[in-house]
């Protein structure tokens, strides 16, 4: 199988790297040399919606897919007349606008937290009435990682949002209270076969995710079972091929859904070492016609990404439960370049472990 | 770091795969256009007697390792002048001639079958009588996967044997009863530290490994630390660094080596799901000077060599324990073209698989 790959971050990286045992040889398009991908397949150099690459992606590939969500809708459809494109376009028109998305959720009766469209200042005082605060205000396009986001607690807040996110397209969030922040990542085949991993815990710092403890803990198995019958639903609704986050708030037994991420995860990078199958090897079957994989956890993981400073593998590997993960990025504030993935055995031995780990893997200034 | 690997075959595949987490970058020496390992990493084209290849080797890599034996010494001391190379030269040397080999095991006070050094008809005679029938005629240099030896049953055998690869420096091995094979990875770092895997149970067919099965069954303690003890004897010898496999013959309470490998090995694919950190990896972390990773079995597996014909990936996925690994090979009777590993959480889950295991991964006719 040769795969098309749109972007050629650490997330195509680690598709393609789990795609060569399949038998599967990847080529990335992506705008910028050496990228973290390039450096482990082929690469077309060029932009996402210049239809000489992706002519020449499709024309090397039996099938495309995409590592980030933000690539041009109508790239994805004028390749799909050309190639097989999964995960399909309309899940990333979905995904790439906030108020549809939330839209979505609900049409399939998924709870969300409490919004509305803002098209005016009008919309925006209105709404802010209706949802109350704290609330928070967000772009409907193109944010990630926190980007585009303002937290509103007072009056004063609300006119500082307005100034800085005024005049576009948003939408405004109620602020839910939630015990902890919640994903599944969810897998559904070219034949409609559905799988799902076990729900994880994620934290995040300054917008960015920063720890993942999978099994997530303390969850009954009603709340493992909505979130995957939910995740389902979507899957089948988008007749969706590859693999599919959906983040949460947990809230008590309430799971609402924040977002969802039409591709491989950051909060999913643990399966490598601590599932059956990895999502990057799912994804690539799924993607491939193939079989689905086993998603049992094996163990218990804790995934730390490492932000902005390349760390000493000497240092990290120093831990014997630690897995590392470079992506062959150069250090630069904000950016991902790797992550770290520690299995224990057991679920005490993980909760014994995790105040060392927490300290060895604290994010760094840097950040 | 970058890492440059003699040979161009899935073992220096899956090292470079392995390699990219922990920021290594690999380049091979390979004559040959579109190998396994050049289909996943950089590649230098020609012999691995050329200087010049050799030269550009060294000028991109912080450190050079191989994926097969018959490295030439002399390519690997000259490298050595101008690159740290490891496993070190020494360690070729002595697993490229079987009589060396057994007589190094020897000097370490590891058992081995009997056998003499022939190096005339004479000397054939002699060692016939003394080491009696059966035994097993093989030429010292360049045998591997059952070429380049003879069974020796009767007296007839004896001369068809002689007739066949008398001339060349031969080595005469008595042809001990054995209940079974059984081989071991171990790897040493650059520091010293050394960590064996568990003990691993092969069987061959037509003198290539068929399924290996890990940690072997029905296997004492005293076996298990007895095999970790000579290894680790072989590989201080050395100041070896890397992984090692030593394959032995089980004879009740009994160890006999019968050769080594100074490599990573088929008998150790399993690693990659079946051990918390992979041979590769772990042949990787010790020629770069990492800590090692820890080598204990998650769970129980069972590997199968694909031989001849590259299998149908959705026909091998069809199975749901299945870990498939392709090598980028087309079909050609006789090689090696991929492998699948099947894991089992208990040893009664594996013990009741695999008769299906073995059915449906039988060694085809084109082997």
């Amino acid at each position: 199988m040769k795969l098309g790959i749109l972007g050629g971050g650490q997330l195509g990286r680690m598709i393609a790297l789990a795609g060569y045992p399949l038998g599967a040889a990847s080529t990335v398009l992506e705008p910028a040399a050496g990228s973290s991908a390039a450096q482990v397949c082929g690469q077309i150099a060029g932009e996402f919606d210049d239809h000489r690459a992706l002519y020449e992606l499709a024309k090397v590939s039996d099938v495309v897919t995409f590592e980030f969500e933000n690539v041009p809708v109508e790239s994805a459809r004028w390749l799909a007349e050309r190639v097989p494109v999964y995960p399909p376009p309309r899940a990333l028109e979905v995904s790439q606008e906030r108020l549809a998305e939330k839209r979505f959720f609900q049409s399939l009766g998924i709870p969300t937290p409490p919004f509305a469209g803002i098209e005016s200042e009008d919309d925006y005082r209105t709404a802010v009435i209706e949802i109350g605060l704290p609330a928070v205000l967000k772009t409907r396009r193109f944010g990630y990682d926190g980007k585009g986001q303002a937290v509103i607690r007072t009056p004063a807040d609300a006119d500082a949002a307005w100034q800085r996110l005024g005049g576009r397209p948003l939408i405004l969030e109620g602020f839910v209270p939630f015990d902890r922040e919640l994903s599944i990542i969810a897998v559904r085949g070219r034949n409609g076969q559905i799988v799902t991993y076990p729900l994880i815990e994620n934290t995040h710092i300054d917008g960015i995710l920063h720890r993942s403890i999978a099994p997530a803990p303390d969850l009954g198995e009603e709340l493992t079972e909505r979130a995957a019958e939910f995740a389902s639903r979507v899957l089948t609704e988008l007749e969706y091929v590859g693999v599919l986050t959906i983040e949460w708030f947990q809230d008590g037994p309430r799971l609402l859904a924040n977002e969802m991420a039409p591709r491989v995860h950051n909060s999913g990078h643990w399966t490598i070492e601590g599932a059956l199958t990895s999502q990057f090897e799912n994804h690539a079957r799924a993607v491939g016609g193939l079989p689905l994989g086993r998603t049992d956890a094996v163990g218990f993981s804790a995934m730390y990404n490492f932000i902005g400073t390349v760390p000493q593998a000497a240092a990290v590997l120093a831990n014997p439960d630690a897995h590392l993960h470079l992506y062959g990025k150069s250090s630069r504030p904000g950016r991902k370049v790797g992550h770290v993935t520690l299995r224990a055995g057991s679920r005490s031995e993980l909760e014994a472990k995790l105040p060392e780990w927490d300290s060895q893997f604290a994010r760094t200034g840097e950040g």
